[in-house]
């Protein structure tokens, strides 16, 4: 087999890369989405990098085997039509027919947070495992699910959308309209969101100077930068976090008892501080059986090239199952 | 292929039938557990009422195909050992192994709620649906998971325990020792709690009366009685109670994206007054993008007997794929 090709469209960037058959992106290039632009035209870039970066790195189009491609919202595999990207223009877009006709190749599509999952799961902190799930705390919260090597999203391919699971009924509201949603409580604007608050109630606290000297902004970080000076309405904003986090990790794990679960994000840059009592919390959560084997909790090793390599390795799988393209 | 046996192993009967490829039940016998026995004698009755059936219907054993088993808690298939089961006194119970040496049959185990799902998805609700969840509404809550035809039970079999996953962070303690399990919330005994909290705090309820005339006995049935003489306290009870179901009930629909969401248990024998209102909250909990194809929700259609025919039709599955039994 020769060489994939992983686009990662996102709504600031198109990346797009030449990944080999073990996983490894051999070149990759980068231009701006300007998702303002009518979707045809963001289309045809995609299918435009594609060529270029495969002669970037001085290899003919007969050297490639199919194309992955890997986008917000719900790319259909089946159709080959992504049937709406979230902030994008995209509205059944053809990106199977229109990138197909400009390579001349296999043009495979899944969501970005799938094909996360697949990177971790062929080259990542989960390689190897049949069963995985990767769960990525940002702006939101993404979740893909491997069974037995491959992508499962749900009979229309939309899922899994577990960061859209209620995990504190008639909470916080989410940017889905549901009320809380796990996304609201264990993603970095929940915790965010918790920062500010616990600020607002407790003016003596280390979080308010913080906050000061990055000219009012609030991240991720603050609060766990405050818990390290010993503050302590810091130390409990992050055992809240931590709680809600453990009791929404958990529930992915007694859903869906994969093997490996995968955490990354900027949040898990936290490391040992976030990893030791997030592991501790979930202990008490998950639901196992005596004698039954146990998931284990590992942190994400790929960053942002995991949705090229996904994308890629995507396409591999489906070229491997005799998936029309 | 011959006719597949069924056993459904519960703490009060052990039930087995012979079952024909179509998933029609042609005979069936019925036997105390006596749960307080060695696990030895358990499992050579379950042998015993599997070579009894058979002959109840004038086959022999050479007319049977191979034999399945549901059962609480933790079957592992693949090892053919119980490996623990909820209220029973099993503990790495070598059924495959003991019940295959009685009667010459390959041997496949599989959960309860696996099962019944299995059996909803051969000939029940979710018939011809590659892609279903049947979540039963009992004393706790049942979850099943087909994918692609197939039983999904997580990489150590243990799957999927979507009862223990938490609706109601730092909520009500369930029996599994996590707080605000969707278990606690949305089973039978979730509302029959919510029932008796709001009898005692309205003297006025309907409610009391009611309760009374069963001599004290709060049911299932008791909140939907109470709202259909007009009483408020009681419509209150069951709106929160159904309020919590399709919270529970959406994240089983984000998680897995099935085709078909069948849920069953006594509880659904209430009907429109359940299913009408539950749908309706519902349509705002789930998670579909514009365009994207939606989850139907059915009624189960199977009573008791899906126990027998989802363990026999769990067997035909496993024999289809080759699996060594």
């Amino acid at each position: 087999m020769g060489y994939f090709i992983g686009v990662d469209l996102g709504g600031t960037n198109i990346k797009a890369g030449v990944v080999n058959p073990e996983g490894k992106t051999v070149e990759k290039l980068s231009i701006k989405t300007n998702a303002e632009r009518p979707m045809e035209d963001i289309i045809a870039d995609m299918g435009q990098i594609a060529l270029d970066v495969t002669a970037a790195c001085n290899l003919n189009i007969s050297d490639i085997s199919a194309i992955g491609v890997g986008s917000p919202g719900t790319p259909d595999n089946r159709s080959g039509v992504l049937v709406y990207a979230t902030n994008l223009p995209f509205r059944m877009a053809p990106i199977r027919s229109v990138i197909g006709k400009m390579t001349g190749l296999p043009v495979y599509i899944d969501n970005d947070a799938n094909c996360a999952a697949m990177a971790e799961s062929v080259v990542g902190a989960a390689q190897g495992i049949a069963d995985s799930v990767t769960i990525t705390l940002g702006t939101g919260i993404g979740a893909g699910i491997i069974i037995n090597h491959r992508i499962y999203s749900g009979f229309n391919q939309a899922g899994s959308e577990f960061g859209h699971t209620v995990l504190v009924s008639g909470g916080v509201l989410c940017s889905c309209g549901r009320k809380g949603c796990f996304e609201s409580y264990g993603s970095a604007t929940g915790l965010i969101r918790m920062t500010g608050e616990a600020a607002a109630q407790d003016s003596s606290s280390v979080l308010n100077r913080l906050i000061k000297e990055k000219n009012g902004k609030i991240s991720a970080k603050t609060a766990f930068e405050a818990m390290r000076e010993g503050d302590r309405t810091a130390t409990d904003v992050v055992d809240r976090y931590l709680e809600y986090l453990a009791d929404g990790l958990a529930n992915v794990v007694n859903a869906f008892m994969p093997e490996v679960l995968v955490i990354g994000g900027g949040v898990c840059n936290e490391g040992d501080a976030l990893l030791i009592p997030l592991l501790s919390k979930m202990e008490g959560k998950t639901f196992f059986g005596p004698g039954v084997r146990k998931t284990e909790v590992r942190l994400a090793k790929l960053g942002n090239g995991a949705g090229i390599v996904g994308a890629a390795m995507m396409a591999k799988a489906c070229l491997e199952d005799g998936l029309s393209g």
